[in-house]
C-alpha cells in the first residue's frame, strides 16, 4: 500500500439548525396496529370478546406470547441518560431523541419494533429491578448512553436477571464494527490479524468492549491506553475491568503514554477525545492502520493520518471508511430474535463481525474497509451469521 | 315511552377461532418512524451528529421535551395481569394481546401512540416506583385490568406521584360511558337525571366509580349492591371505597338485597356478573332503564328486559346501545394531553360524558342512547371538550 494515495476531501454535510429542528418537531416515533378496526366485527376480533380467546391461549401456553404478540420483536432501548453522545450526563428527557433516533434505526435497518425507555434513575439496582419488573413487555434490551464504569455492571448483572439478549451498544456495538472493519484493513495492508500489534486509546464502554472483542479474535497483542497512559498490570489504582484488562493485554510490559505505546504498533484505535501527536504517528510501523473514531472532532485528522498511515477510518459520515453502529446492532438483535436466543455471546457477535467484513471484501479498498451504514445488504447478512451463531443452551426451546 | 317497542335481534357476529388466531399472529402493533433515513444526510439529521443539538436543547430547556419527542402524544397502557377481562389473574404475558388491542383503539380513535407495558409484580407500592422511575418515557398512564381493591389506591396514589394525566380505564371509561348512556336514557323515558333512583349491582372497579361518577352528576339516589347485598352504612366490615360511598349513597336506608334495591328504582345498572331475576326487574318504576354490562353474558338478555324496560343497553356489539369505553378513553387522554393537563379531574370526565351524550341527542331513540363505538366524530368531540375542562392549574404551563 502506498501512503501516497488520494487523501479523500470530507464531503460535507452542512446541515442547518432549522432543518434538523424541524424533522424532530412531534418527535420521530409512531405505534401502527396491523389490525383493522372499521366495523363491529373488526373490534370483536382485534379486542373484546374475540381477543380473549388469544389471552386465554397464552395464559395456557405461555410460549404462544412469541407467536401471537409484538413482543419478540420488540427491543427496549434503555438509557439513564448519563453519557449521552459527546453531552454527558443530561438526563433521560434530554436523552429522548437519541433513542428515538435508534429506535428508527432498529426499524429501518433491522426491521424490529423499538421504544425508547428512559430512566430518573442512575442506581445499578433500580435499573436492573426496573427491567426485571417490566421483562414480560419486550423481547430484547439495548442499552444505550450509559456511563463508564457502571455499564458493565449494569450489563453483567442484566445478562444474568433477564433471559432475553441484553446488549450495551455503546461497548459491543463499536467492538463489532472496529473488529469488521480491522479485518478489512489488515488485508488491505496485507497483515495477518493475530500478529497486529494494536493500541486502544481510550477505556470506557467502547475502549474495554474493543479490547475484549480483539483479544477473542486472536490478537494477542493488545496495549490500552487510557488518561493516564497504558494500562499495565503494575500500575497502581486499577480496579475493575481495567485491572482485569491488564492482565491480558500489553504482553510486552510497556509502561509510559502514547508515545511509548504507539512506537511500531500496527493499529490505533482511538475512542476518546485525546487528541494523536503526528510525532506519534510517525513511530507507528509500516502501513499503519488508523481509526481515530472520536466523533464529531477524531483524534486525527484523515487528511493529516494519511501522511502516515495506509488506512484511514472514522466515526464520520464525511469521510470514507465510516466506523458507524448501525453496521452492527440492527442485525445482531435481529438474528438473536429471529432464532429465540436468551443472550449474545461472543461467538455472535465474532460472527457479526465477520459478516459484515465478509460484504466490503468483495470491494475492498484503502477507502472501503466496511460497507456504507445505508448498504440494505448488512443487516441481513449481520442477522444471518448471528443466528447460525446461536447455540442451543442460549435459545428458548423450538416453537417458543 | 312503550314496552311494546320492537325487540331487536342480536346481529350475531360469529367468529371462529382460526380468524382471531390468524389476526393476532406476530401481535398486533408496530412501531414506525417519521423521519426517512436513505441517505447519509438523513442520518445526520436524525442520529448523531444532528440530533445532538435537540438533545442539548431540550437539557437547556425541558419544555422543549413536548414538542420534539413522541411523549407529549404517548400513552402507556398499564396493567399487572390481574383483573383480564372475565380472565381473572392471568398474568402479564396473557394480557398482553390486551394491552396490544387497547394501544390499537388509541391510535384508530383518538391519534394517540401507546405501548403496552405489563408488570411482572402486582404489589402497588412496586407498580408506582417503577412508573415514577419510567416517568419521562411517556405522556400519560392508562391502568388496565388491575383487581380491585388494589387498583383504587394504585390509581390515587399513581395521580399524586406522577405529573401527567393517569387513569383506570375499567373505573372511568366505564363511568363516562354509562353517565352518557343515562343522560340520553333519561331524555327517552322523560325523567330528570337529578331526580332518578339508581341502583348499581357490582362494588368492583366500574361499580365504584359509577357510584361516583352518577353522584358528582347531581344524582341523589343511588344505591350500591355487591354480594352481600346493599352497601349501606350500617354493614358491617365495610371499609375503603364501599365505606366512603356507604356513606354517600342509599339516602333512604334501604338494607336487602336486589329485590329490596330494585323495589321502585328507576335504573338498574349492573356491573358484576349477578344475574338479575325477572321478579326484581318487574318490580321497577314505570319506564324503568336497565344497562346489563356484563359481557359477554349480560346480567339479563335484552329480549327479557325489554318486557320490563323501556331502555336496556349491555356491553355487547350486537345488541342496540352498546356501553363501550372505546367511546370515552381514546378522547380523554387526547384531550388531556392536547391541553397539557397534568390530571384527569372529575370535570374532564364530566365534560366527557357530556359530549358523548351530545352527539347521540340528535339522533336519540330508545335503541340509541349513545353513537356506534366506530362514530369517528365521537373521539375528537370528547377531546376538545376535555380539553376546554382542563383547568389552568392542572396543565403545564403554556408552550411547555
Amino acid at each position: 500500500m502506498s501512503h501516497e494515495s488520494t487523501i479523500p476531501a470530507p464531503v460535507s454535510i452542512a446541515l442547518t439548525e432549522e432543518e434538523i429542528f424541524t424533522a424532530h418537531e412531534g418527535g420521530k416515533l409512531s405505534v401502527g396496529t396491523s389490525v383493522p378496526l372499521n366495523t363491529l366485527r373488526d373490534l370483536s376480533i382485534a379486542y373484546t370478546p374475540g381477543v380473549a380467546q388469544v389471552s386465554r391461549a397464552i395464559h395456557q401456553d405461555p410460549a404462544l406470547v412469541r407467536s401471537h404478540t409484538w413482543t419478540s420483536r420488540l427491543v427496549a432501548v434503555v438509557s439513564d441518560g448519563t453519557a449521552v453522545l459527546g453531552l454527558g450526563d443530561i438526563g433521560p428527557r434530554a436523552s429522548l431523541p437519541v433513542m428515538e433516533g435508534k429506535s428508527a434505526l432498529f426499524k429501518t435497518f433491522g426491521g424490529l419494533d423499538s421504544i425508547p425507555l428512559v430512566l430518573d434513575t442512575t442506581d445499578v439496582d433500580e435499573i436492573i429491578e426496573t427491567l426485571v419488573r417490566l421483562r414480560s413487555s419486550f423481547g430484547a434490551v439495548n442499552l444505550e448512553d450509559i456511563s463508564a464504569p457502571r455499564c458493565f455492571e449494569l450489563e453483567e448483572r442484566l445478562i444474568e436477571a433477564l433471559d432475553c439478549p441484553v446488549m450495551h451498544d455503546d461497548q459491543h456495538g463499536t467492538a463489532v464494527v472496529v473488529l469488521a472493519a480491522l479485518l478489512g484493513a489488515a488485508r488491505v495492508t496485507g497483515k495477518e490479524l493475530a500478529s497486529l500489534r494494536v493500541v486502544i486509546s481510550g477505556a470506557g464502554a467502547a475502549g474495554i468492549a474493543c479490547a475484549q472483542m480483539l483479544l477473542a479474535s486472536g490478537i494477542g497483542n493488545v496495549v490500552l491506553l487510557d488518561s493516564r497512559g497504558i494500562v499495565h498490570a503494575g500500575r497502581a489504582g486499577l480496579s475493575g475491568k481495567k485491572a482485569e484488562l491488564a492482565a491480558r493485554t500489553n504482553p510486552e510490559g510497556r509502561r509510559g503514554g502514547p508515545a511509548e505505546a504507539l512506537a511500531g504498533a500496527d493499529v490505533f484505535i482511538g475512542v476518546s477525545s485525546a487528541k494523536l501527536p503526528q510525532e506519534t504517528l510517525r513511530a507507528m510501523a509500516d502501513d499503519a492502520i488508523v481509526f481515530a473514531l472520536s466523533n464529531p472532532d477524531p483524534e486525527v485528522l484523515p487528511e493529516v493520518a494519511r501522511a502516515y498511515a495506509s488506512v484511514v477510518a472514522t466515526g464520520r459520515s464525511d469521510y470514507p471508511n465510516q466506523i458507524n453502529n448501525v453496521l452492527a446492532f440492527p442485525g445482531i438483535f435481529r438474528g438473536a430474535l429471529d432464532a429465540g436466543a436468551t443472550r449474545i455471546t461472543q461467538a455472535m457477535k465474532l460472527a457479526a463481525a465477520g459478516a459484515i467484513a465478509a460484504l466490503a471484501a468483495e470491494d475492498l479498498s484503502a477507502d472501503y474497509i466496511v460497507p456504507s451504514p445505508l448498504d440494505p445488504r448488512v443487516a441481513p447478512a449481520v442477522a444471518a451469521a448471528v443466528a447460525a451463531a446461536v447455540v442451543p443452551d442460549t435459545a428458548v426451546p423450538a416453537g417458543a
